[in-house]
């Protein structure tokens, strides 16, 4: 179904409806990461004790609201660039949706339990889940003619190679150590840059 | 009080924020969806096992996922060909709206209990209720001359009949198996395709 | 700092905002009043008795669904006359989408205690001060000259004093006995009506 | 990556979407602190002593509601004054709006914990960090050039030294009395007006 040929009047605006729910979205499942802390309801002498254990879990909000804002930016980006929709693309995007809105969880669990593989590996493959289907959708968008005239995805697959290669490795290295598999995210930012040289491809 | 006349000049902007508030709360409603899942909180080593519980509470949030995307997007194809809005659409789009916003609740009765007919019962009356508001307000927008010139609601009496089809006989089948009861729901699909043929409609 | 003179022009923009955050407020409060309703959380053979106890809740939800809905409604039609708006109606906005947002705790006392008065009187009070504070913003919007050309705000005296005879009385009345004051809320429709007559006003 | 040249074609939309998602975290925070207070759940016979512990949640509430509104302003003011952005604006705004959408997290301690510092110095370290934060947008911008033509930041050096006083000052009261550091903020008003004489600063 999708609108190769000329685009009908209404499109604009359906597209802003569609950035609207998306942003909506985005920014709820935002907010809502702080729902994964779990303020502490002790005795009040107790207190510092139990806001010592609140930074696993502060640790694991800063790493998720990066994520979402990182994938927003690309979102939005994406979206800006795009001169009509389909019932695929929505389809796609709907899904994509999903699994932003589904962040808390891998966030909770991240953040509650410190010395388990499972939170490092649910988190790893949240990640690549995202990232895939993002890559869907550009894909879609770019077989599909959505693009505006004269407008072009960044590819960015310095940025890709490098989540893709951080994420992935951090699964198997979070059950030698979870943190372990945990710092191995932060691998994504200098592989980044080297790969970005090595492709020479400009980083959005 | 149905506005047949000239539109006014500011029902635009009237539309435009109707369209907001609706919006905003079909992405917040899809985004609190994820409360409904019980994030475990068990001692570190029965982690494991904890995890898999969490599978029928994830079915039921991709489900209600779908179900919140998919009322949007006939809402919101709706909404972009209304011309003007009166105080009977905005009263029974509140009453549309109460009922998408009150969805974790049937979500989570879904996810928690996995042996009994009421929550899927339950799921399913939710299903026909949202169906049939949505259809009151389609049916009202006709009768009272609120769609923008040359638009028609595509009527999509396909996708209905399989939706009601699917959604009521699932209803009987729950007090047989619950899991039977939930399988039905997937009917809804083939059967769109089937009604499709038998109708001639189009489906959107 | 009324801006009383030619509106500077950047204000429909920045009017937009205030819009645009007050309209993502009250779709979000509406949204957040499901999280007022305890789902049950009991062994399975339990789960039809516990069902029952969620009417009460339900109840509530709706009153307030429909509380913050009518409020919207008066709310939207009130910005949508504004040219212009000043630092004191910002506040005064703030002060009342505060209470706006604090709604799911009168809410959710409705639904829980059933057979105590301070929940009824609690949610009186409440819509008391919510009515009030949206008069106060009509009331300074017209003193500070804030209203577009020829826009005048409907009184609706009719609606406001049956709010106020119907929510007053429940007061006292709930002491007698909590469903009483609950039904007397009832009354405000009928008595909208007897006042219209009365006042000759043409409601909303 | 400052655009310093001429804006590119599609900044305007863009410069909304980001204002969009803004706007949207701001009203949905501000929502979500009634998260921060715990609905009593007793019998009903304990209801009313019930109801008197919610009043520090209550006060920390509309405490926090008026710090997400205030800084809203600030930022709404800041961003209708903008012509461009660029990827640094983006994640310093990402930052920013991170420590926004955690502030139920020192709400609920403010409103839980009576009789500790730690609650106190945490919410006016929190203060400090998003007034830094809102800074540092303010001055990138200014360096930047990414102001529209004409367009000037009102310093508001008043105000800022005001909350910087009021809020710093607290901290070293609230080990001597927690209730003293909270009074304590209640400076920052009278401060700012004898800030603004003093520095002859128009207060926004």
């Amino acid at each position: 179904m999708a609108e190769t040929g000329a685009v009908p009047p209404d499109t604009g605006r359906r597209l802003g409806r569609v950035d609207s729910f998306s942003d909506g979205l985005f920014s709820i499942a935002a907010t809502l990461l702080v729902l994964s802390i779990d303020v502490p309801n002790v005795p009040e002498g107790d207190l510092n004790g139990a806001l010592d254990s609140l930074l696993p879990s502060l640790l694991a909000y800063f790493i998720s609201f990066a994520v979402v804002g990182l994938f927003w930016l690309r979102h939005h980006e994406f979206f800006g660039r795009l001169r009509a929709s389909d019932s695929r693309l929505a389809t796609l995007n709907l899904v994509f949706l999903s699994f932003i809105a589904l962040l808390p969880v891998p966030t909770e669990l991240l953040g509650r339990y410190d010395n388990s593989a499972a939170p490092v590996v649910i988190y790893a493959v949240f990640i690549l889940v995202l990232s895939a289907l993002l890559r869907a959708l550009f894909h879609h968008a770019r077989s599909a003619h959505l693009l505006a005239p004269g407008q072009e995805i960044p590819a960015d697959n310095a940025g890709a190679a490098a989540v893709w290669s951080a994420f992935a490795l951090s699964i198997p290295l979070a059950f030698v150590s979870p943190d372990l598999g945990m710092y191995c995210w932060i691998l994504a930012w200098p592989l980044r840059m080297v790969f970005a040289r090595v492709f020479g491809a400009s980083a959005p």
